[in-house]
């Protein structure tokens, strides 16, 4: 059989960085020449970012994309890289718009593209056939779909390459791979980030492997990109399901492996499908000895074999975990922030907060402020002190009473209006400082809050990111445990006070309040919120699935009620299936009715 | 020829109404019946409202909207009105998901449909074949596309149904509408008004009566919805292409109309056209004599002839006006908000406001706040008093200067963090009154402060609804100036102030401060906006169209920049082609590029 050293190249491109990101290509590509790849895969728009949303309307976004990418080719080949074939990712464009006939709306000018490089040219490009355009994804609105499969043959191995949705939907490219009798599939993807999406992912794989008979090799990108985070995970799986080589989650990576793949044959092709011959690269530097079985690959043999490079995924907790600090890091990074301010109050959401950013950027660049008002327990003050020590955070106390008072006393704010005012006073606190001093503001709001409009608008949802806004408030319990027992395990301070853990959650905006006195338990409401949202169950199936109907009535009414919040709420990493804002578009203006 | 009284239901549907909006449609037939209507026309989705956005996706609302019309189609048949067809457009489902290969991901499962009830019954639906995913639509990700073409045959005449982008769409179910030789072709659309909308929907509907050869009826929905305003402007063309009746823009009416369309043949249909009989109802209540020409409804001749109703369109300043108006009043009336409270400047965008607020629900019902800081002119109260004045709002003052000293002195802040303070001072304000009496918050910010995000978030971006945020600076002055102009025709007090209009715009957050310390010129400004967002150009285009490359090059960073800023920003009517946020999808996080 011929044999094929495949570099999958896990990067972390930025959005619209064309420059940076084709430099990363250079350098990702000369280490895996180093290493004797004969074909290097980088991941969907890797050259772009992704998605690139409604950048792909943008004649002139698309076409320095496109020049970009030929430009990228030569510089390969200046570089002394230009033998081994290079795949990569990227819009392409402008293209005449897509014919909807008389409505003259903006429509789709662009192809999500994957090119091949070599020899200091593009020799092949592919078009994404299934665009996406459910839960996060708006593919179909942006996007021209490709109609050609693409066959590369290299080393005497046919290469069939497609781009994410593309594996996943039946027929299609995938069927055809099957018909081509392709050696290899490479798969391009831009896969964000769901809790147990692997449970899914890794299987589709391992199925279409069998399916088609051949190598499947899945590159995915990797990092933060507003509210998804892309985990990486790259994989490649022989044709009988068995995992040949894995990426770790959450970092780049250049996963190498060695691959057999069956020999390319010469059975006639479909209209519809191209094969473009690829000349073999790589230290032996032989051309391709064509087809037949021959192991063309064989001069190559001298290469020392790569060892075996297989991550095992870490447990769920830790790869939320995980996912929330690189989505931090990058956005902090991305957008080039010095540091990140947050309030810190002595309650679980902002410990668990504070912990990521310290995680993700150093607990140096995390700032920390007390804002105490008449209100607050002693133990709100305690705790933020406590976790700002075990952190080693920067800490300051600012007290709200002399700030409030002028503003209740003018306008003779009382009850609801003089609670949310304490808040307001925080959130003006945090954007002073933030323009003093050039933190990006943290809103450490959780999910199950979000969800039911449980914050007070331009108060503590002040912020430009928002750590827990995908994150239901009985998992922020669960992480902040398991962050803490991590740090035990190695050693280390534990990053949240136990206090903060264990305590009853209050907004502590009048006294002795408590989050129950306007919710039901946690455990309730997150059951409800659950089936409410993510299973679209009706009220009446809740309530039959064992919860009190009023209650039921009462969070869902909250949950409608609550989307114009929503829609005012800072970008946070998307972790599950159904976020808010991301994926979901929901009415403002209606009468509710209960369905 | 076979005679026809049709009207056409241009209604105002609250959206998830379905009770309210099948009472609204029971009033409305009851109306068209005393008038001796032979076919009622709904508009698309007038029993949910439109656009239902992901409720398409809960199983629960799509099985209530279906069971709502079949019992609508028992109360028109109680209410002694089941004789006459009535057509009303609707979601309907819940449908298996539409097949998206092993993805597992949400898919539709609804369909945008149209329903005849007729004798109590639900004697024919369509499903809408073209579902739009552009600008503002994303039908194709939440409905499944229909396959087939409905014929309604009543009265001896051959009705085609047909939905909204159906019409838009060359070939598909308006290219079958000739082969099947239909008399008339009913259109039930929700579409949305944008500035010059009428000359291209007009066209439209001229074009494909000319070319289909039948009298096209075309009825929209009146209202808004959130960010979109729907006209109505509903219009019947003869099949030579000349106007039959119209209906008025921007309010509810019921269009009656006496056509004479051609008479049903009985050439074979194709398969994929479905035709079905309607009874013909109506004063004489004789049955459908069949097809061939006979004229089927003659002996209903008796009945008086209608009168010609055909509405003139405004001038486009007026358009827009009523536009902003409608869209203002149905956000507070539909989401029942008692008031609306808004800060008065003495500058132009806050007393445009005050003026379309005070026509939308009166100025009993408007509150103006002067909240004057130590910068503040003279002029700037004095206009704002002379504002409150002239149109006859409540009108207080708050000074802001003791509110914000404090904060200040204790955070010692300096510069921009001081300038943003004063204007969060406000903000929280008038949080706090709407918090403590229950109005609506306005923010008054216009178009081209959005789109360079002129303005301080948390401050006076503060407010759930943006009366101006798709109306560009220059036109915030033109409709100011029309508003007075048409008030002096009609001898009414002029609602904006002289001064208002003519002094130069400043947020006075530091002494002598212009807008254009910060900015070009607003006309200079409003044409590089248009280029680069409306027209996709590049900044290399816009130099070159002759604009200065500097300021070029630091308003589209502005923009780029803005965008996180926007998404945080409240709803307001769009009128544009493009608006922000809600048909614009763009990263936060990126390194920008000069394209």
């Amino acid at each position: 059989m011929p044999r094929l050293r495949l570099a999958l190249a896990q990067s972390n491109p930025v959005l619209r960085d064309l420059e940076g990101n084709s430099r990363q290509v250079v350098d990702t590509v000369r280490q895996a020449a180093e290493q004797g790849a004969d074909l290097v895969a980088f991941g969907e728009m890797a050259i772009s970012g992704y998605p690139i949303e409604d950048l792909a309307m943008r004649p002139s976004f698309l076409a320095a994309a496109h020049e970009r990418v030929e430009l990228l080719a030569g510089e390969l080949a200046a570089a002394g890289l230009g033998d081994i074939p290079v795949i990569v990712g990227h819009p392409d464009g402008p293209f005449e718009p897509r014919l909807l006939g008389t409505s003259n709306a903006p429509t789709a000018i662009a192809q999500n593209a994957a090119s091949v490089l070599q020899g200091g040219r593009v020799v092949a490009r592919y078009a994404k056939h299934h665009l996406p355009n459910y839960s996060v994804f708006d593919e179909y609105r942006i996007f021209i779909p490709g109609d050609e499969l693409l066959i590369l043959r290299l080393r005497g191995i046919d290469v069939a390459l497609i781009i994410c949705e593309d594996l996943w939907r039946d027929g299609g490219p995938v069927g055809r791979v099957l018909h081509a009798d392709a050696g290899l599939l490479v798969v391009i993807n831009g896969s964000p980030y769901e809790r147990d999406k692997d449970e899914v992912r890794l299987p589709l794989v391992t199925r279409r492997a069998i399916e088609t008979d051949t190598i499947v090799a899945y590159v995915n990108l990797v990092g933060g990109q507003d509210d998804l985070v892309f985990d990486g995970d790259s994989v490649v799986v022989d044709r009988d399901g068995g995992i040949l080589a894995r990426a770790p989650q959450f970092e780049p990576h250049l996963l190498l492996v060695d691959l057999e793949p069956e020999a390319a044959t010469d059975a006639p092709l479909a209209d519809d499908i191209r094969r473009v011959e690829l000349t073999a690269g790589g230290p032996d530097g032989s051309p391709d000895a064509g087809t037949g079985g021959a192991p063309a690959g064989a001069s190559g043999g001298e290469k020392p074999a790569i060892a075996l490079d297989v991550a095992e995924l870490p447990d769920d907790r830790q790869q939320i975990w995980n996912a929330l600090v690189l989505a931090l890091r990058d956005y902090v990074e991305k957008n080039r922030f010095p540091s990140v301010i947050l309030g810190l109050s002595g309650g679980i959401d902002s410990a668990v907060c504070a912990a990521i950013a310290a995680d993700a950027i150093g607990p140096e660049r995390v700032f920390g402020v007390s804002m105490p008002s008449r209100y607050s327990s002693d133990h709100s003050r305690s705790d933020a002190d406590d976790l700002a020590e075990r952190i080693g955070l920067n800490f300051r106390t600012e007290a709200i009473a002399d700030l409030v008072l002028p503003f209740e006393t003018q306008l003779g704010l009382t009850d609801i209006a003089a609670e949310n005012l304490q808040a307001r006073a925080r959130g003006v606190i945090l954007m002073g400082l933030s323009n003093q001093e050039g933190h990006l503001v943290l809103t450490t709001g959780n999910k199950s809050e979000l969800a039911v409009g449980y914050s007070t608008i331009y108060g503590d949802s002040v912020g430009g990111f928002a750590p827990l806004k995908d994150v239901p408030k009985l998992l922020v319990w669960e992480l902040a445990r398991w962050r803490n027992a991590f740090a035990d395990e190695r050693g280390e301070t534990a990053p949240i006070p136990e206090n903060s853990i264990s305590k009853p959650p209050s907004a502590e905006l009048r006294p002795d309040q408590t989050d129950q006195d306007s919710l039901p338990e946690y455990a309730e409401l997150d059951a409800i919120l659950e089936a409410y949202i993510n299973g679209g169950a009706s009220i009446a199936e809740i309530v039959d699935s064992g919860f009190d109907r009023g209650t039921v009535e009462r969070i869902t009414t909250l949950v409608d009620r609550a989307e114009w919040k929503r829609r005012q709420s800072a970008i946070g990493p998307k972790i599950s299936r159904t976020a808010f804002g991301r994926d979901r578009r929901l009415p403002i203006t209606y009468r509710p009715t209960s369905v």
